[in-house]
């Protein structure tokens, strides 16, 4: 198996190099990823400045390439660009912190993962729910039962698992649930300061709100101890919508 | 009516200024943009800097405030930030380019409306389908049009309309088509190149792939020159998916 790994946290990030270890017990690995943090990126891809790559060796060994972008462009690249052969599987992660709810919008890894997908390749996103003090082992070795359960189940070209651990350690994770996406999501506020020239400028900080996280959600298997695992999509059409625009007059 | 406006080719493009003139003849505009152009800065947003605003005149009038942010951050900090109300509806744009099918994802203008629509305001993307000799007139027309229709036939909190208008003069526009997302995509391909040290860098460039388009979409409707609005939402929960997932196992 051909795999792509790539984040949003930067080659140098301690994910990305636990998940590359993991996944070499099932493949022959790529690693593809930023040559410093993007994260909350979305899917942003560059479009007005070129990308350099650089190749990264870690423990003295040759680790992987480092591109001057995003996880999107990482992908891109790695696909057109860096590797003989298509990848089998493109994993993004992984991530500290968790990308759940309709933060998965804001994330670089999730879209390390989306551009894998919409390239028509079966993609995983992973991360871990916390910020302090990683393990990334539970993580690590779920992401290698994911790659081996994929290759047995078949993904459909396209399809995108959104995997979130929580931060437990392996003994104390309570199971698997395969989840919908919540619509859990950061309450944002804006913290005022003066800068010593006597200008405002604003810092963006916030806090999350579970709200709209019902039990077979994303957000509330992760709350119990469980593993979540969420497909997800890019049909964007909002179905209830499309019927009662049908009779709006535009005039 | 307040109305916050926002783009991603910023503060000082030609369509945000003809987009809020029309809208001013439907309430009391907000100008919130970015200070510089952020085109397919997809849903992302600024964590590791500060945010400045600063006051933005054109033709010798106060315009609006211009951020040095993305338009996720633009909306964000409009509506936490600077606006008194919380407004009934945010638009963006009018986009140099069309935002259609898969393409969506990577829009900064369409973001800006996600951005509205994940704090719960109806919200509007508008883009104009050229990149050349734009006439924004029948998009702007449009775009007042739109907001007395959600007005008067009331746009849910959270919904999201994305309006396409082709580059054709009013009297050619063959009507409005409520739409699906399409499945198109640009085909990329990167530019290798040496810089004069002799440096290797890639440029990104593609074209439009319109494969995955049917009649009832976004981009088949732009392509017989008919306005096209699709609604969009963000629970991107693979149903399809979501069923077979429950028989695997992962060890």
């Amino acid at each position: 198996m051909e795999i792509l790994v790539t984040n949003d946290d930067g080659i140098y990030a301690e994910g990305i190099f636990a998940l590359s270890r993991a996944l070499k017990k099932c493949g022959r690995v790529t690693v593809v990823a930023p040559d410093t943090e993007r994260s909350a990126v979305g899917h942003a891809i560059t479009l007005s400045d070129p990308l350099r790559v650089t190749e990264v060796r870690r423990n003295g060994a040759f680790f992987g390439y480092a591109a001057s972008g995003t996880p999107a462009d990482c992908v891109k690249l790695a696909i057109r660009s860096i590797m003989k052969k298509k990848p089998d599987l493109v994993f993004s992660g992984i991530n500290l912190g968790a990308n759940m709810g309709y933060n998965v919008l804001y994330s670089g890894t999730v879209s390390g993962a989306t551009e894998g997908a919409l390239l028509g390749i079966p993609s995983i996103a992973i991360s871990l729910a916390t910020f302090v003090d990683p393990d990334f082992a539970a993580a690590a070795a779920f992401a290698r039962k994911t790659a081996s359960a994929a290759a047995k189940n078949g993904l459909p070209p396209g399809a995108l698992l959104n995997i979130n651990v929580p931060a437990l350690p392996a003994g104390k994770i309570t199971g698997v649930s395969v989840t919908r996406q919540s619509r859990s999501l950061f309450t944002d506020r804006f913290d005022r300061r003066t800068d010593p020239h006597g200008r405002t400028y604003y810092w963006l900080t916030g806090s999350l709100n579970r709200d709209g996280a019902p039990a077979d959600s994303d957000t509330a298997a992760v709350a119990r101890g469980s593993i979540s695992v969420t497909p997800l999509q890019f049909d964007l059409t909002d179905e209830k919508l499309l019927g009662n625009l049908a009779n709006w007059k535009f005039k």
